[in-house]
């Protein structure tokens, strides 16, 4: 069965950019690395899954970063200076041909010339994901761009019906078990499974568990309104979300062990909804 | 029922001290207080409330406070200089004699001489809680000193035998879940209801609920470590809990309203463990 094995390992590129002219970079800033696929330049055999509209698509596209940090528009215009050398990265199932899909060359966007190189390829293999340096000590998770994190999640799955009409927005304080609920989808979704009944409750007794044997030992969080595009009217779309860190540790080492190895895949696809444009890119460690 | 009738409102008394000589603060500071009641000076009938050790008592005896802040000591010695006026608050259920229970005079405590008036006097009536004030807007809530909350009480009832083993220590990054669940286990409090699997079960859902219902629209909270006395051997017994504020919405009217009780009965209480010695002293607005 290649074709399930290769959908159990998720690969990300990281992939260098230089532009040959000042860049004013779009926002959000990932729309040059989908411009790039959707042109046909790379990886052309993800086109249909940038596409899709599917909410829990197992593929991640970052913002544009330099010098560690990602660059998302809280209004200002962000620029890329002629010969300065940024990065992006993309994430998704892995398939053998994706490996030739990316040619370091020079491209025409829409945003101008630019040069690209791979920087490297991670692969993280589902079946066998390594917990053990993790378990042993806190784990520190580092939000690199905002997480769109709808606590309705939280919600008991018996009473959704009862409160469809709320709309709870995003959390910009998320709880370590708003964090695991929305880690655990994203797994799904790195194993292509979609939004069930009984998933939709697993779900919510992850959230609701990992809450209750959770302890924080230390975070720095703000909330901060960034640009990710404009309607069909031009008016700027803003969304709000929290940005920083928070160290902690679960109590139950079997729980420990399940909720680490969600994140480390969210680590490749990404947390909450817009993971697609580059929203809850993390860090664990 | 006039015995029910009085435990049905809940009275904060606040009280100014004026030390005759520089005063040096007890660690905590709501020791003085404390001791007031102890040597029998003001309300004697308080005494047995004051030296129960049941867990969930009516009883909040605040921090000493200047200029609207707690004092509590980080490690730090803490004074009060000659002839300033400090303040400090206790709240326990209203019986009839408690007003004449405390008069205005120089005491002699081991602290030194402190002159004590009454500042003013609140009464909360727990049959006729006013929310409407809180329900056209979002709720604020303000930690004068770190509440103790540990996660576990959102731990479902039906788990606790499970993780029974199970330390998650105080909540630095506490969720509104967390908050609300606190806040109803102090209205109980108030209430003299005692804890049973039944009320258990209630509090635990109230926390998941409010989790899932309800939007953070600002927050500023850092953890601290205070000092709060010292045990057997003489060593420092520290803590530490989240200080600052948070603002948020709940998204069912119906939900918000029975918070808000809640809170109101904790801005009087205190929210969380050690309640008695003024942690946990809330604001709501």
């Amino acid at each position: 069965m290649p074709s399930l094995l290769c959908s159990m390992r998720i690969v990300k590129f990281t992939i260098n950019m230089t532009p040959l002219q000042d860049l004013i970079l779009p926002a959000p800033s990932s729309r040059i690395l989908k411009t790039l696929i959707l042109q046909g330049y790379i990886f052309p055999s993800l086109k249909d899954l940038v596409k899709s509209k599917d909410k829990n698509k197992p593929l991640f596209i970052s913002m544009v970063g330099t010098q560690g940090k990602r660059l998302f528009s809280k209004g200002e215009i962000l620029k890329i200076s002629k010969g300065q050398m940024a990065s992006s990265s993309i994430s998704f199932p892995f398939y053998e041909k994706s490996i030739d899909e990316i040619k370091e060359d020079t491209y025409d966007t829409p945003f101008g010339k630019i040069v690209i190189t791979v920087d490297r390829i991670d692969l993280l293999d589902l079946s066998s994901i390594k917990t053990e340096k993790y378990l042993e000590k806190n784990i520190k998770i580092k939000f690199l761009t905002p997480p769109l994190l709808t606590s309705k999640v939280l919600l008991p799955p018996s009473l959704k019906e009862k409160y469809k009409s709320v709309r709870s927005g995003y959390s910009i304080l998320p709880s370590i078990g708003l964090i695991s609920s929305y880690a655990y989808k994203t797994y799904l979704s790195a194993l292509g499974k979609n939004e069930n009944p009984e998933l939709d409750t697993r779900q919510f007794k992850i959230g609701v568990l990992t809450n209750a044997l959770s302890e924080v030992f230390g975070f720095s969080l703000e909330p901060i309104t960034i640009i990710i595009g404009r309607d069909d009217k031009g008016n700027l779309r803003k969304t709000r979300g929290p940005m920083g860190w928070i160290e902690f540790d679960i109590k139950s080492k079997k729980l420990k062990k399940r909720i680490i190895k969600y994140l480390l895949v969210s680590s490749f696809l990404g947390l909450g909804k817009s993971r697609g444009i580059g929203l809850g890119e993390i860090e664990i460690s």
